[in-house]
């Protein structure tokens, strides 16, 4: 790590070309964390043993000192631990980032660096963090991957559709259930407020955009947490060095030499938002020295989970690493999504994050916790048991 | 130039990793291209002066020596010179390349270097070539905009639907007509079998897809053209030579050399399709070195056009470079596509291509000619003139 990170990270936002829309951003994320600070979550577990209708139906109506407890019903098809909060201590805003960024090698950019990244980690998560009750903030490369648009063919939109006799626009049977539901989850996500999606292209876009994310939930405090799904270039070429035409092709090779990116994991866990929950990313494609660069990366920067994978099997295997080891996750079969197993296993070390493994809730066999804050202090207590 | 060009691009397609669904792509080509060999073709240039609808209904049932001209209507609502050819003769097939070319620069490739390219100018020029009655081999960046969905609000698809009380799709009011007009336009395009798209992400895909388009258009003779959109990368890191895994980036800056990209066009030119019509497309941010490339690479690789546009003004303005010289091509309003002038321009440059311009039709005051190949040879003859 350098000497001085937060002297090159400082170097690096004044050489930066300025965000267009900075202001407009500011007010749309100061309006989005202040709805969603104190709010209301319901965490849900895959770790209950009995039948779900009966307690969901309970949990519904649960009223404790005045406080509704709110409950997802959507997860409750599948065992689960049930575990709310009142008012306020639980992390309610996630911030995701998503895709990869750019590094433009022309200042009127035709050339640039890129990183893979088809964002399927960050739209995936995204609505696995929605349907767990967390507000989102998705910080996004352009055409990457959105939320509830996975299924989309690829470059195909139009052939999820037909004109009907009438002119009317219908979906093929094949596709109707999945189209329908993509609209209906999306539309909710949109209509309740729980979604704020902003775009970025270059690197320098993203860093700015993650400050500004960063420093507007520094409030929330431990009701953040920071998802770093986005492919970061570790490369790019300052600025104020960069060639202003795009570069000439007829003279012969080309030779560039491209300086590193400020280390922000660092700054981001230091100075914007200390309190937060950090979950940070490794994707490497040689497997020999992976888990070793996540732990390094878990130390170095103060994350509180690194999740490890591979570019040869990253939509099918992860590991979660943590200052208490070691966990590989996978999916079942082919047709699940293992962000969805990897987000439930992200609420369990949340919530060993905030201390309430006092009673090893996860090790069972305990069907309900139900957890409120009565007072509005910082520490939720446990309620109720059964 | 290179001294040996067609030694460079050999050792280019020797190193290149290979082409994945290469048989089926050949298939798909093999047959798209029989289908559309020798068919038949209506032209419409801006230049008819009287009302449109009678002689619409005249040609549409016009038959002459047995064949029936073809007449797409939907351009009949403009003022327009009519031409129509009937078995042979006229170019029927272009191929339309958009998007940028990536150059990866590890083999397991998790960085790479892009060119900036939306796809904009590719997809609109793909609506109006068809809309022009000719079928269209799209070869295009996965990812990049595709016909008729230009339109769309980027990376919120879901926002042009919403579901109704019955849980039927709906599209609201505002974006209705534009979503069915665009629907309807492409499944025309697809049920008639007139669109044949074909992927890229990087620039060993994109050229081995080429050659491949290229050499099977190639017994179309006149009737093929290329519509060469797609903004090419020139610079590379040969297979070979490159990284296995990601680069490392903790051990400070990085330096790299890339090799030149094969200039491709020539070898297009030279050897694939040697009589297809060839437009090519130069991209610059100097204007002033601009329309002096775009004249070095008419000679240098014996294009029909050359199309020469700016990054600050590309949807505005282009110059269309030929042998004769230059012409402006810039859109009326912001409502509308500077590719739709653009492509009936170069009909007529086609047109005069085939020597077609003896009667000079195109200074008028002609109001309609109907050329027809009666006898199925090479050269359609003029029929009829009023």
């Amino acid at each position: 790590m350098a000497a001085d990170p937060s002297g090159e990270a400082a170097a690096f936002f004044r050489a930066a070309p300025p965000l267009r829309d900075r202001d407009r951003v500011a007010g749309e994320l100061a309006g989005f964390v202040a709805r969603h600070s104190g709010k209301s979550l319901a965490f849900f577990f895959p770790l209950l043993r009995s039948p779900v209708p009966q307690l969901c139906s309970d949990l519904r109506s649960a009223k404790r000192d005045g406080i509704l407890m709110r409950v997802v019903a959507a997860s409750l098809t599948r065992p689960c631990v049930v575990a709310g909060s009142g008012g306020g201590g639980l992390p309610g805003v996630v911030c995701v980032t998503s895709g990869g960024t750019t590094v433009p090698l022309e200042q009127r950019c035709v050339r640039y660096i890129d990183n893979f990244s088809s964002g399927q980690r960050g739209a995936a998560s995204t609505e696995y963090f929605l349907k767990a009750g967390y507000a989102v903030i998705f910080i996004y490369r352009r055409g990457s991957k959105q939320p509830y648009c996975r299924f989309l063919p690829e470059d195909s939109f139009l052939d999820l559709f037909e004109l009907g006799e009438e002119s009317d626009i219908q979906v093929p049977d094949s596709h109707a259930a999945v189209v329908k539901t993509a609209i209906s989850n999306y539309r909710k996500a949109i209509d309740e407020g729980l979604l704020l999606k902003l775009p970025f292209t270059t690197i320098f876009e993203y860093l700015q955009l993650l400050q500004m994310v960063a420093t507007a939930m520094n409030c929330l405090g431990r009701q953040g947490m920071f998802y770093l799904a986005a492919a970061v270039s570790d490369f790019y070429v300052p600025w104020e060095s960069m060639a202003k035409h795009k570069i000439e092709s007829a003279s012969g090779p080309l030779n560039m030499q491209l300086s590193q990116v400020p280390k922000m994991l660092f700054i981001l866990r230091k100075q914007w938002a200390p309190s937060a929950f950090c979950v940070s990313f490794k994707l490497e494609t040689d497997p020999d020295i992976l888990l070793q660069k996540a732990e390094a990366a878990l130390r170095k920067y103060g994350m509180n989970v690194v999740v490890a994978n591979e570019l040869a099997n990253y939509k099918d295997v992860v590991v979660m690493v943590t200052s208490n080891g070691r966990t590989t996750v996978g999916r079942p079969s082919k047709e699940d999504d293992v962000e969805e197993q990897l987000i439930d296993l992200l609420s369990v070390s949340l919530w060993r994050f905030y201390d309430y493994n006092k009673r090893e809730f996860e090790k069972g066999p305990w069907e309900l916790i139900l957890c409120n804050s009565v007072s509005g202090e910082d520490s939720p207590e446990l309620l109720e048991t059964r």
